[in-house]
């Protein structure tokens, strides 16, 4: 028998993927155990309206309003109740929001960050990267762009020795939706944008992802990651698919054509969002609400990887993975 | 600076993969010595011809009569001149042929294995990983199905945690071209062949490819990896595309679908290489030479990777994936 290593959890957000990692710790717990040699137990919980710790593991159950704290994420950090913080607090793209200063805080205390927010790594990704360094803290953000496809593990894992020159790729599932559903229907955009609200595949205001933003802060991630190159958003020229046509888009398709919001970064620092004309037959051309990512590997030549950019579950997997190789690597 | 630490090289097999490996260490040494803290030297060369051994590395101008010994691989495992052995001869899957011989001794010294030949991994995988655990040697294949697609670091790497429950792909990049052919050009099998050996897609004796074993093979090495199954070629159901029709392709693309060979496994052990009809919109989809995998994990949804799946340069990427993965890990 393997020796089984404890990880105690403090999570900061309770969404979807808050709930949907307790879920999946709780209901998975003993084959993680067994498979990976790591035990985790979620000792802290801290939502808007509140907290919750136990250093034996929390349940759903127990999240009740009489054993509600009000310790924050800051003062449990300071309490030193974990190994870990998973940060999943909104994302904010201006400042970091509260997000950020949680990163700051754990890393400084020579505490474990797992971060599905896109704001802090876009906004402080080589500051997160130096305080981790120093005080010898993991730092894992694999959810931060593409959920559920393993982009910053390909590159630390399976591409060794290789190098990436160019990245592109279809980044932002509700505009990828739009753009299908105006190819395959005949649909305006704002037509197929009202059904995609109607489904749940866009948001109530979905300027983050129709103006190409969230796409925008998902270059500026992998394309630090990949080429270390310290882009900030303002680096990344950004067109929306607001103004696209539904003549345009059926235009294309009696071309060969399709069109696609298609991200695309390059080791020099050139970074870009907008739709652009894409083959049929091309691997950037997934349906529907997927995300894709094709990269140019001087070795390896080109690599596609395709999968659910979004969703509670999917996203929480790539978290599970990031607390797995963290406690692994220390 | 980092520690650099150095890896010797033996080098068994020195055709298209062999050499793009060696000219690869050699021209990238110095970057992959910095970036990785490994330093190859290629110690040992054997080919049929004979076999050649510098303490201080090789260069292809060292491969002169002069210099040739009688040693072969054996003797040089015994000899202990290198730290990992790099094994590249002939797949025979039949009996494994030397390269059993060479993986069997390497790993009962205590040398790690890297390699890009099937045969040892597809006949006694359990056992080449039984020695391997017991003398503390690492055994790597990632060459061995999909050449530079990381399909058995996604594994290892990138899904942690995770449950894969089935793997599907096009894994014969000779077959993929024929099939591509024959619906773009409403090619009959034959016709297809003939070009595909005028440009070098298809090996004079095109049976392995064309009649889905070598694609057999891949499933075997994919489906003890992902879910140690135990497989032999014997477990997998068999059908290749010598029986395709031009009309039956047309029929199909007709109907929105291409006929792909397609290869399959899932963790209860089915297993099939067999022409199947692919929707145009599928990830399987890959026009020509190109390889794909899908493969669909519990949390994380379906995922696809495609590459190149062949070629001297892309196979001996993976092969230095895994020298480095090796040297890490030792």
């Amino acid at each position: 028998m393997r020796e089984v290593r404890r990880l105690r959890v403090l999570l900061a957000g309770y969404g979807n993927v808050g709930k949907a990692l307790h879920q999946m710790i709780l209901d998975q717990g003993a084959r993680l155990a067994e498979e990976t040699g790591v035990r985790f137990d979620m000792v802290g919980i801290c939502r808007s309206s509140g907290s919750w710790c136990s250093d034996d593991g929390l349940t759903p159950d127990d999240l009740v309003i009489d054993a509600r704290q009000d310790k924050t994420v800051q003062d449990l950090i300071k309490d030193g109740v974990a190994d870990v913080l998973v940060e999943l607090t909104p994302t904010d793209l201006k400042t970091g929001g509260e997000g950020l200063g949680h990163c700051r805080a754990a890393l400084q205390k020579g505490m474990h960050v797992v971060t599905a927010n896109k704001g802090p790594i876009v906004l402080a990704y080589p500051e997160l990267v130096k305080i981790a360094k120093e005080s010898g803290a993991g730092l894992r953000f694999e959810a931060t762009a593409g959920a559920a496809m393993p982009l910053m593990n390909l590159k630390e894992f399976c591409l060794r020795g290789d190098r990436v020159t160019r990245l592109e790729g279809i980044l932002n599932g509700t505009s990828n939706y739009i753009l299908t559903r105006m190819g395959e229907e005949g649909l305006e955009f704002a037509q197929a944008l009202t059904e995609a609200q109607t489904l749940g595949y866009a948001e109530a205001d979905p300027t983050a992802d129709v103006g190409g933003h969230d796409a925008a802060a998902k270059v500026v991630i992998l394309g630090n990651h990949y080429f270390d190159l310290g882009l900030t958003l303002d680096d990344v020229a950004v067109t929306g698919i607001t103004e696209v046509t539904g003549e345009a888009v059926q235009l294309a398709m009696k071309q060969g054509f399709v069109v696609r919001l298609v991200a695309a970064v390059d080791r020099e620092g050139h970074a870009s969002v907008a739709p652009r004309l894409v083959p049929l037959a091309s691997p950037l051309n997934v349906p529907g609400s997927l995300n894709v990512v094709r990269l140019y590997a001087e070795n390896a030549g080109p690599i596609a990887v395709s999968g659910r950019g979004a969703g509670g579950k999917e996203t929480a997997a790539a978290v599970l993975s990031d607390l797995i190789a963290v406690a692994r690597a220390s």
